[in-house]
């Protein structure tokens, strides 16, 4: 075991401190990774704050993680000294089970192990992103393309998968009208990644607060939520929702929005179960989805298209020291739209 | 105008009384229809009484409506005198809108006209089977199959089309594991289709009552929901579940049935809104999806199907004095499958 520093949360009720945290000597498919950024999702404080269920703690989160290869194992042939690589939201699977061969690890049938928070295949609890180094299993790592910056591309790991896996899964590309709730983290990456996929772009945002934002990312259209004549005037008008809002909604209104056969797929959970009124599903053939993040065959195809494209986060660099600062104003929804941190101050 | 006995529901309170009501004049696209049988849905329950909202009175129901053609228009090319026929849910649409074009009548942009209780182009509201006669523009009228006895075949227009369009949109083959909510009048439809259409079928209802049944239209497997072991044994089992029921149900639990990626489509829609755990949906990339009847095109591919198939309704044939005594059998669940009105005794 190998001592490193980190920034981890020393219990559900305190904010992140630095500490020091294990990672596994490297076994023979196992790579090490001097982490360069790591970003800051939502979920990572619903976790740490123990609003999913309990954890063990300290508790290191982080599931954006980008940096260079220190070593390898042995046995390790995909990535290389020096290479440069990212690792999401998942660091091991099953292997075996129908979802894992079908390149969608994330379904893992016996349980996907998580980056952080998860108990891995050994036993032990993993520890996240927000570190100096981490220790993961070659097939579980992705190459960052040349093109793309190391710390606006660590975001990609999971906002970027996250928004990219139903785009393509529902077949967006050209003449589909897609309408990207929310442009947050997820939205913005929605934005982006259906704009090059070819689709005809809406936001649907509360407020025309970060329309210029929206139209420049990709947005052909840009509408408040808060004023009703959206809904009426939208009706039937979209083939796919990326409804990226944690929140209940009016999913009457909502479902309204899409045309027959239309789908709305969720990213994000509320906590409360979702009132979805039937007739509306069935008056228009309409369908309410989910998607969870990618398979990493899935991930590496989207950083390969981010870097065909251009297409990065829009990120706000910090010091380590200012994670708690941040997770205040990632709550306040004061962040355009990714914070992201410098590993490299880990361990000042 | 032509006056035709029928039964009718005088008002929203009132049990059905025989009367007269009128049918249009013959238009040169029209065809006049002998009423054979016509089917009692669920839903004409529901409409007569005024569940579904105001209706103008007196309001003959009936949407599943076989005979024979009695007269036709001057331009009617697709029938003629004699021929086998039936109507179902929809009797017209705007036939200009990109749902219309699509053969997706059910869907018309500006409103199909629906065969009772709707405004139809002429401003008249439709009136429907439990009927003598009826007129129909032709493009709504459907042939039934020479195998296909008229008074079996009559559910086939609503609960059969209701069955056959999602198994058919959602890609139900051989391979396909398909789960039936409800062994109803439209479960009983749906174990058949599915059946046929080569699916491994397994029909989820309250109790065993109906196994003998469900097995004998060709369920493979046949579990009861009132049981948590179902829950359990059946968890990620399913590609596909047709949801027939018209109740809240335990959504967590039936989600959790399907396999990644699977959908289950409701053709039924409780009064009150369905809380959906969204968790549910993301952990699976599964879809809550709706599906309404079908098209004239898909409902005439559907009977061919069925007589190519040998499938038909299990019916209880009632004379029309007995219609108000069937409502209460059909509200207690107690018919199997379906009870059809002998129209030869509605003017009796």
């Amino acid at each position: 075991m190998t001592s490193v520093a980190a920034y981890a949360a020393p219990s559900e009720a305190a904010p992140l401190e630095k500490t020091m945290i294990e990672r596994r000597e490297l076994g023979s498919l196992d790579v090490l990774i001097d982490i360069a950024f790591a970003g800051i999702c939502h979920s990572d404080i619903h976790t740490v704050r123990g609003d999913w269920g309990p954890q063990s703690y300290p508790l290191a989160p982080g599931h954006e993680i980008t940096g260079t290869v220190a070593a390898v194992g042995a046995d390790v042939t995909k990535h290389a000294i020096g290479d440069r690589v990212g690792v999401g939201c998942l660091v091991n699977s099953c292997g075996e089970c129908r979802s894992c061969l079908q390149g969608e690890e994330q379904f893992c049938a016996r349980g996907a192990v998580f980056t952080y928070g998860s108990t891995d295949r050994d036993g032990t609890v993993t520890q996240g992103g927000y570190s100096e180094q981490v220790v993961v299993t070659e097939s579980f790592v992705v190459r960052i393309p040349d093109s793309l910056p190391l710390d606006a591309a660590a975001p990609l790991l999971c906002a970027g998968i996250t928004a990219y896996s139903p785009l393509r899964r529902w077949n967006v590309g050209p003449g589909t009208r897609v309408a990207v709730v929310g442009l947050g983290g997820l939205g913005h990456m929605g934005v982006q990644i259906a704009h090059a996929l070819g689709a005809e772009v809406t936001v649907l945002s509360q407020t025309l607060s970060k329309k210029d934002d929206g139209l420049r990312l990709g947005a052909d259209d840009y509408r408040a939520t808060s004023d009703p004549d959206t809904f009426r005037a939208l009706g039937r008008s979209f083939d796919v929702i990326l409804n990226t809002v944690s929140a209940v909604i009016d999913m009457r209104s909502y479902l309204g929005l899409l045309d027959v056969g239309g789908t709305m797929v969720c990213v994000g959970a509320p906590g409360e179960p979702l009132p979805v009124q039937v007739m509306s599903l069935i008056g228009g053939r309409r369908s309410l989805a989910g998607s969870n993040i990618g398979g990493i065959g899935e991930t590496q195809e989207m950083l390969d298209f981010c870097a065909e494209h251009g297409i990065v986060a829009e990120i706000e660099v910090i010091p380590a020291s200012e994670i708690n600062a941040a997770y205040e104003r990632v709550l306040a929804s004061d962040v355009r739209y990714r914070f992201v941190i410098d590993a490299a101050t880990i361990g000042e």
